[in-house]
């Protein structure tokens, strides 16, 4: 516990932003997985992940020895115009739960794409302005990711096709015009401007599309494009670095106030934002000195860590990607449709996955959906911001714990990862007032097909 | 110019937060009109406010002589929530326009109800409280002014009851989920719950509804409960007080980089956020003293300052609320259904109105609606956020005044209000991408017809 006053908000000055991310991979003890080349089941090279991805991120995805990497100066310039973002003592929600734990949780909603996105679509494009490429394409679904990176090429004057799964793009107008307000060219997927997507409409004229077809999509337009490369939002060793940001961050932050976490709890969809919140504790545990105990919080209906296996899989269920060490529920694992789509992701993030394997990651827990939405809404009445659900996963997890010290006497800190707002989920919000929310906890069957389908390695 | 660096973003501390607001009332060299009874003409006393305010709110209400009026503690606590609020050096935009002007924006959107609106109900929410009274009414329209509310009447567990305005009610059914969320009883108005709106729904019962009914409805609900008073979010002298915290803290920032304003831009509906952010700043004017170039910028379809008269008028449609002196179009006069309902009052704020009359508020301007969300559009790209219809009437003048500095070569210090965020307005955005918004300028006739309607004082 701290001596010194704690304010309701901590926020470092521009001056002490991080000026290098971390890179976790360069510490773990283990012989890091490497991604495969899905044909060949080899090892993918540098020069077979150049002509997807921009050099110095395929580079970034390989790196596993450099254990802090600079960020460039542009993009830490853009960083100030919304980082550092605040690192929140939950005063109110204390209070509310009459809990002797501390509760901080670090808050990456303040920006207008609603999420910690932005940390790594900035950077991704600055290399791709860098490399002196003309744009970038990139699937989304639910629409968080592709407005961050709307905003982050906006800014750099690229060049943005997003392939928005067509489902999102009727529902979710709202998402798709904010894309095109920052000049990302936005088509629903399955299209007419792909093989893939001419192939899915002959078979499917009606299909409301998925993220599969929508990755495959933009992957085809990218390799086949001039000057055009393909970006992803998470799962990738890259993603989680750039991410490392909020971890950085929220270590400097507590450090000022003497302030070390027993606890980090963050959701986990493909792991980004819970990979780069643990990231600088992470490296007190790999180092053997004294580090919190992490957990990650998975929805019931997706439960990749807790009910999957650790094996070698596709990234996407097109399975044009390489395949990566990940826990997996199986590539054609369909997850019903739950109202946190940033975690109806099959995979994790191989760094978080090794991590879990080796007992770092100290646990994982699956917790229902209707028990989110009611510690969302507990939370927004006395935290004042409307979470989205996804970092909802985590509230619920910090709120369970902080009310078992109420229990034991114990004064735990709590950290926990507020990753976005809810603003674009209030249907979402809608339903669950109305009572009409259930789980939909997949039977076992249902994962016994899904690893059934995974691929001989 | 400042010889300091000055960051992004100014944060002060939590200890910098004021502990007063500033009545700018009790500074100005006029005999303050009075509010009117709208039956007797008679300056309303104390007494005949009370039924329908709080009784600390209704002595705030007729306060002209104390300068500085404490905020409680319960409302700093919650201040620092969400407050300071950044002051950013919009550097980004400076180097788009290629403009020696400085220009800095107060930015009043990160909290979940998106605007400055929550500044005045927390404080309203919390002197209700106080009185031990049992809830509060409102009306909304957008939603904007609900939303806080229904923050802030959640945090102190005041019941709330809204009447919103029909057709908001049916089109923007987030804004209602929100406030339902936080607790808050939402009414379509009109509805049968008031003899106000049986009466309206006898005669048109299809009626989408207007601000007028939704008044008349809170306020008759608010006065025959048992223990219930109605609050307003704008307008009223009360709100432009409570919203001096946007100004002070702009001053306090600025003085700490040694910096001063040449010019002050807000946009002005009711007229709170602009009387707010100019505060400080107009008293030294008021005081003699150095001081910046006033504008308010409103919206050609509703020009109360530009082309409204200075006269008494009613403050609602319905007329049942107290006759104020004002620029007003007439208690009758009906804007065009523009993108920006936050600006679309037939009336301003009596403050800025007599300030505007005696030449301390400089200027008003009236700019179009296509030009506003053209600049808003370029703003987001270059600043990131994007702003409400609202608040982009400030930035469009503010982006002019600094496109005439390049001319000149003038270094000014342009600062502006920043009031608040798009997310609920993106069917608007969505409308301008594809064309389809046009100004509604109101003829001559439209506003002789709202004068000859005006009440013989």
């Amino acid at each position: 516990m701290s001596k010194k006053e704690i304010p309701y908000k901590i926020y470092l000055t521009e001056n002490e932003l991080p000026k290098e991310w971390y890179n976790v991979r360069a510490d773990m003890r283990t012989d890091h997985r490497p991604l495969l080349n899905p044909v060949t089941h080899k090892p993918v090279t540098l020069s077979e992940l150049e002509p997807v991805f921009c050099t110095e991120l395929a580079k970034q995805e390989l790196n596993d020895t450099d254990a802090f990497i600079e960020i460039p100066k542009e993009v830490r310039d853009f960083y100030k115009m919304y980082r550092p973002s605040p690192l929140v003592r939950a005063y109110c929600l204390e209070k509310y739960l009459d809990t002797p734990a501390e509760i901080y949780y670090k808050f990456e909603g303040n920006n207008t794409s609603g999420s910690h996105k932005l940390n790594s679509a900035i950077a991704q494009a600055y290399y791709a302005k860098e490399q002196g490429l003309k744009g970038v394409t990139t699937e989304t679904g639910a629409g968080q990711w592709g407005t961050a990176l709307s905003m982050a090429c906006g800014y750099f004057g690229l060049d943005l096709t997003v392939y928005m799964v067509r489902c999102s793009y009727e529902q979710k107008p709202q998402r798709r015009t904010l894309m095109q307000v920052y000049g990302a060219k936005v088509i629903p997927s399955p299209s007419d401007t792909t093989e893939v997507g001419r192939k899915m409409l002959a078979e499917f004229p009606d299909s409301s599309g998925s993220l599969g077809t929508a990755i495959s999509e933009a992957v085809e337009v990218a390799v086949k494009g001039n000057g055009t490369r393909y970006v992803l939002g998470s799962v990738l060793n890259q993603v989680v670095l750039h991410q490392s940001v909020i971890g950085l961050e929220s270590k400097t932050a507590m450090e000022k106030y003497d302030v070390y976490p027993d606890m980090v709890i963050g959701c986990a969809g493909g792991g980004s934002n819970l990979g780069g919140l643990m990231a600088p504790f992470m490296r007190d545990k790999l180092q053997g000195k004294e580090s919190p105990y992490f957990i990650a919080v998975e929805p019931m209906s997706c439960p990749s860590l807790t009910r999957g296996k650790f094996a070698y899989d596709y990234c996407d269920t097109g399975k044009v990607t390489p395949l990566a060490k990940m826990y997996t529920l199986g590539s054609s694992f369909m997850p019903a449709p739950t109202h946190a789509g940033g975690l109806r992701y099959h995979g994790m993030s191989p760094i978080l996955s090794q991590l879990y394997h080796d007992g770092y990651l100290d646990e994982a827990r699956a917790v229902s959906q209707v028990d989110v939405f009611k510690a969302a809404v507990e939370f927004a009445r006395v935290e004042g911001i409307l979470p989205a659900p996804e970092s909802s996963h985590a509230i619920k997890v910090a709120m369970d714990e902080a009310r078992k010290c109420k229990e034991t006497g114990e004064k735990k800190v709590i950290l926990f990862g507020l990753t976005g707002t809810g603003y674009f989920d209030l249907i979402s919000y809608e339903r669950y007032l109305k009572g009409e929310l259930k789980d939909a906890v997949p039977t076992d069957e249902a994962l016994a097909k899904g690893e059934n389908a995974l691929p001989e390695v």
